[in-house]
């Protein structure tokens, strides 16, 4: 019986999770002071007024960063909204469509999926599909898209989908429109093209920080018309753009782990450093998956997700007994999710190289 | 020079904040624990799924401890919402309302104003003002109330005003009507009667974690017809209660920190005693300042708030100066709203009555 057995205490191991995912440990240690009493402020982060100038500084400070980082130009905006991002479904097309516009979906997975869902409830005939993977169990992405409509007015797609776990590389074909993007999974995670598109958002919990925030990234232009539709005042971009993300209380723990989280990259090197450890990290594990007769990857070898690997005995008993093995063995969180079974490996930037070798000589032993 | 003025590190003191707001120190001793490895299962609180058991048993504990703290029928739901307490502003009167009905506000602050604004701006002429104190600048409650529009579904008020600092008590001659609260600054500060209320919300900054959540408790049979109007899925109360406040990703961290918060209140011996020690914190603080030449509160006798403590010498620069010796000397955040100046001392639960007594024998010693 090992020794955690005996207290209930199992030790920390490699968290493979798919949101809320693993933290870098020196982020979760520094993030043990500033619940006490953060920058020497005598309060504790969780405690601290937002509209202090300690608190303003430190949400100044992480916009600064993220700009730095993904480059982004000085006529998007940053926003950090409080709640998830699945809110973002409904409130990008009432906040952006005008009169007759319509968006296009592309459908490779649960989340796009679900988007294009709440915007045909929303604004019906005003959402279409370009195209989509459903009939292959979007085991893969779709092989061509559907015309353009007349005044669509943006491209609405995930690059990864975490629970399928597919990659869908951005519309090359597609210029002449802006994108928009549920970048959730990946944002962070390798350099983007913002002048691409029109707007990115992203929940927290992945690799920015912990869940209940949503970083927006939007094209300040996109906003300067009032919306279409009588909002809800929250669900308002414009208002949230004039008051600097501070129009309601924001999360303020998830800014703070925010901001440890832009160091955290800095350290690294960087979204290009980051992108080279991630391919790295993701082609080991899918090459040793090809390799080995005891397991498959899910997905078609063209889409695959660099951030969420699904794989599979091809039997449900021995998925879940290599499940049960390998919580033991302090590889935690491989679950797959509940609409797919099997498997999956989220691979996000805190997972270090050393993690995805652990479960490879793990699932190699088994 | 003290010594943390050296160090550039002010000790920890007491935080009169109006929200964020003081936690127990002992709350956030313990996060700090469950920051690194919660509850034995070897990853953060931060990283933890929120489908796994031992999150969605943590989410159950946290609903049966609120439900017994502050007796709640079975027949009312309970729902942990990510995001502020701002967003229910539009979100009852969308989701409640049925056709030609009406809703029918009291405004006495900041708060309840911005709750019938937007009101008005979703439903037109279905909300209207049934009584309001701004001619006296919400420093008291309004003498009389207009009579009740034919179908009116239900009053909405603010029990406590955060920012004016004014208490309006449950209003009794309106018996025939249900009553809808917005009791973010003094939920779990009181017992209630809960059955007089359709719904009651709280932002959680104050009294039950930190900011990043909202808690409804509703009338089960309030969401029991489709909504009249098509809602953004994320507004629909309905779908958070079909599926337990896990529709989306919830704000993990405030679940568990209001989980913590239930088992203080508890501790403390429950809202019916916390009630006692918030009467006589804030009395002790009113007295002293009525008998003072130097201050005075705020706002009318009848109308004062247990919770925000609303006080100025009179004077702008006399204020400032000892807004700056206050927290020279370990007493932070009294700095009032910016839409009102002077002072404000918030007293929730987790404040101390040897936080009210160092505070007036600092105020005496001016």
């Amino acid at each position: 019986m090992k020794l955690w057995m005996k207290f209930k205490m199992k030790p920390r191991g490699y968290y493979f999770g798919a949101g809320p995912a693993m933290l870098p440990e020196e982020i979760l240690r520094e993030a043990q002071q500033g619940l006490l009493n953060w920058d020497g402020q005598g309060v504790s982060i969780l405690e601290i007024g937002h509209r202090t100038e300690a608190f303003m500084g430190l949400m100044k400070d992480t916009e600064e960063r993220a700009r730095n980082i993904l480059d982004i130009p000085a006529d998007y905006a940053v926003l950090f909204l409080g709640g998830s991002a699945r809110s973002l479904f409904g409130t990008i097309p009432l906040n952006i469509l005008q009169e007759n516009e319509k968006v296009a979906y592309i459908v490779t997975g649960s989340w796009s999926k679900m988007a294009f869902s709440e915007g045909q409830k929303l604004l019906k005939d005003s959402a279409y599909i370009l195209g989509s993977s459903e009939s292959l169990q979007f085991t893969d992405i779709p092989d061509s898209l559907e015309p353009l409509q007349p005044l669509t007015r943006f491209v609405y797609f995930c690059p990864n989908e975490t629970i399928h776990g597919v990659r869908f590389q951005s519309p090359k074909e597609l210029e002449d429109i802006p994108w928009v993007a549920d970048m959730t999974s990946c944002l962070f995670s390798e350099p983007i093209d913002i002048k691409r598109y029109g707007l990115i958002f992203a929940g927290a919990q992945k690799n920015i920080a912990n869940a209940g925030m949503t970083l927006v990234i939007v094209r300040k232009d996109w906003l300067e018309n009032p919306p279409a539709h009588v909002l809800p005042t929250m669900m308002d971009l414009r208002i949230h753009l004039a008051h600097e993300s501070l129009y309601a209380t924001p999360p303020t723990f998830n800014c703070y782990l925010a901001n440890l989280m832009m160091q955290w990259i800095e350290k690294q090197g960087g979204v290009n450093t980051l992108n080279m450890i991630n391919q790295e990290k993701a082609n080991m594990l899918y090459d040793f998956l090809d390799q080995s007769h005891n397991y498959k990857a899910v997905v078609a070898a063209r889409a695959r997700s660099l951030m969420n690997v699904c794989f599979t005995t091809g039997d449900e008993h021995k998925d879940a007994k290599l499940l049960e093995k390998a919580d033991k063995n302090g590889l935690y969180g491989l679950k797959g999710h509940k609409v797919l079974g099997g498997l999956r490996a989220s691979l996000y930037n805190a997972m270090p190289l050393a993690g995805v070798e652990t479960l490879i000589s793990f699932l190699k032993n088994q």
